[in-house]
This record gives C-alpha cells, sequence and structure tokens, in this order.
C-alpha cells in the first residue's frame, strides 16, 4: 500500500492505546475499514467529546464532566470520613464494593519522584485546605499496596498528622478465597503482622 | 461517576475494536483522559480522516486511497499473473514475503452463504471481467486453509476455467520450522497427499 498515508496514520495513531502494540493496531484499523465505518466514525466523535468535555473535579480531582463530580455533590455522606485513592478507577471500585459512605480525594497518581510526580503533582495544597476546612476527622489511605503506594500513603499521614486528623491504611492480606500456597511471600508477611483478634478470650 | 455519560459513552465506542472487551475499553479510557489526551485527540482525527478517505481500489478491491491503488498503478508487474486473496491484510503479508510479482484481487471476504456472503459481495463480476480482458494467464489462489477459504478457492478456479485460465492453489502443509508431533492432524494429510519428488531419479 505505498502512497496511501491515512491508513498508516490511523495505525500509529492507535497506538496511543494501553496495551495495543503494532499487530493489534493494524487488525483494529483493518477492522474498522473493511467491516465497521460508523463504529470508527461513532469512537472519533466520542474521544473527541470525552477529551473536550471530561476535566477534572475541583474538590476531589476525580475526572468528571462537571466542576463538582456527583460524589462531591452529594450532601448525604459522612463529612467526617476522607478514602484517598490513586486514581478515579480505584475510587469507582471502592465506592462499588464496599458501603463506604464517606468522601474521596483522587490524587491521581502516586509520589515517584524519578517520574517527576512529587507532593504538587498530586493536589496535596487541596488536600491540606480540605483538612484545614476542620471537618474530616479520619484520612482512610487506599493507595496501592507498592513501593510507592506505601510512600504517598506515608507522605499524606504526615499531613493529616499536622492538623490532627487521623489517618488510617487499608488492611493489607491474604485476598479473600485466596489460597495460602499460592500467595507471595510479601503479603503473606503483611498478614501476619497485621493479625487481628478473634473472638472474646 | 454517576450522572456523567461522556466517559461510559467513550468506554462504549471503544469496544467497536476487535478484542476490547469492557475491561480494557475502560483502561483505555482512563488512560487517555488521565495521561494522554492529546493522543485521544489524534486518534479522534486519524480516524475521521481514515474513515472518509480510504475508499477500494476500483481494480483490485484493495482498501486504498486512490481510486486505482499503487500496486494496480504499476506497470512493471507481470500482467498475466493474478492472485486472489481474501483481505487487504493478506495482499500486504504476500507482498512482503514473497517475490510475486504479478498483480492481485482482493475479494474482501469469503463466501460464506449463512452469513449471507455469496459471489456478489466479493465482486466476482469484477473479476469475470478482469478474465475476460485476456491478458490473465493464471489464477493462484491464496484464500485461507479453511472450509470457506477453500470453498472459495474452489468457485474461483471454475470461474477461470471459463475462461481457460490456468488456476493454482498455494501449497497447505507442514509450516517451515515445525516439528512434525506438533502440526495437527489435517495439515499433516494435506502435506503427505501434496508430497513433491525431490532430486532427480
Amino acid at each position: 500500500m505505498a502512497g496511501d498515508i491515512l491508513l498508516p496514520q490511523l495505525i500509529e495513531a492507535l497506538r496511543c492505546l494501553p496495551g495495543v502494540g503494532p499487530k493489534s493496531a493494524q487488525r483494529m484499523a483493518y477492522h474498522l475499514l473493511e467491516r465497521d465505518r460508523a463504529g470508527g466514525r461513532d469512537l472519533a466523535s466520542a474521544l473527541l467529546e470525552a477529551m473536550d468535555g471530561v476535566g477534572n473535579c475541583s474538590r476531589c480531582r476525580t475526572l468528571s464532566e462537571q466542576s463538582i463530580c456527583p460524589t462531591c455533590a452529594s450532601v448525604t455522606r459522612d463529612q467526617s470520613l476522607l478514602c484517598v485513592v490513586e486514581n478515579p478507577v480505584d475510587l469507582q471500585a471502592m465506592a462499588q464494593a464496599t458501603d463506604y459512605n464517606g468522601y474521596f480525594f483522587v490524587l491521581m497518581g502516586r509520589l515517584s519522584p524519578l517520574d517527576g510526580v512529587g507532593p504538587q503533582e498530586l493536589g496535596m495544597d487541596n488536600l491540606e485546605s480540605r483538612l484545614q476546612e476542620g471537618q474530616v476527622r479520619e484520612v482512610i489511605l487506599a493507595t496501592s499496596a507498592t513501593v510507592e503506594g506505601e510512600a504517598t500513603a506515608h507522605y499524606v499521614s504526615e499531613i493529616a498528622a499536622e492538623y490532627q486528623v487521623v489517618a488510617t491504611r487499608i488492611a493489607h492480606g491474604v485476598p479473600v478465597g485466596g489460597e495460602l500456597e499460592y500467595v507471595d511471600s510479601g503479603t503473606l508477611a503483611h498478614a501476619m503482622r497485621g493479625r487481628t483478634r478473634l473472638g472474646q478470650a
């Protein structure tokens, strides 16, 4: 297809999607052109609308079309609880899986100095002014269980201490339904350290 | 994210891509919104340009931006050879892997009556008028080695016979570098039937 530029350009553009290499991008491009041009046009307009229309909530920083996201706009939630997560998708997972009824704060990343992600990029000043308001009594740290996630949790807990706010960390341990023999040693060590008392003895 | 519609709409639109389920679509949408909005916009414009700008070559039916694709427009190729393939990507694979120097004809599918794909949809009338021109001496059938591919090859060979054109089928057998023990029995049976003489004895 020498001489053609639109097809190679489309294949190259598709590679901005995570997990899409040259082969999948080619398959996607041919699929759309041969069998689903309407789908391709719909995708183009959905992309444009979302890239232009979705911003960040001015309060919790999650992705939102309004300046205040529906969760932050709710008045029925518990104002004394603030759950700190790394990404909007983590917020969604927490909201769907638990009966947590407080508010959220989304860092949109985690501390990673080598990648140039410091407290500034994670909106720590927003978080501080949130704590300064004085309503939050407990900050629940639900960052991921990686080295950067732990460092981020530690950093936020120090900020919380400055404002006399309790900081808690979600439990790490053996996944529910997990067989011990397949659980990695780091998780097992965590589970042992974090053991809790059963019964009343 | 109740109340937001652009994000769910983008996730839904991404599912038109082959191999993309709900989870990958969600990952893609969040990735673009959180980290690569420029890439998302580029993808949207590449999609629109390709959906509008890429048509089919009027001679060989492959995807092309011009009304005659570069391969068909070439005057240095062997006019007596016509290789029939199912898809533009097959054409590309044949052109890149072999030193084949004739022309191509792309069916854009294969006979599959149950899916409503008959001779009409595969451009068999274009193919006939191509044979009618009288320059083609050999039609090389490079449709896939599936039941539909074989049926399609058989159908084209009958058309070729009407115009006294030789029809040949690409060889099927053990893949180069393949160990016999891992080759399926259908392929082995094919390889046995299609054995050729070695040496001059």
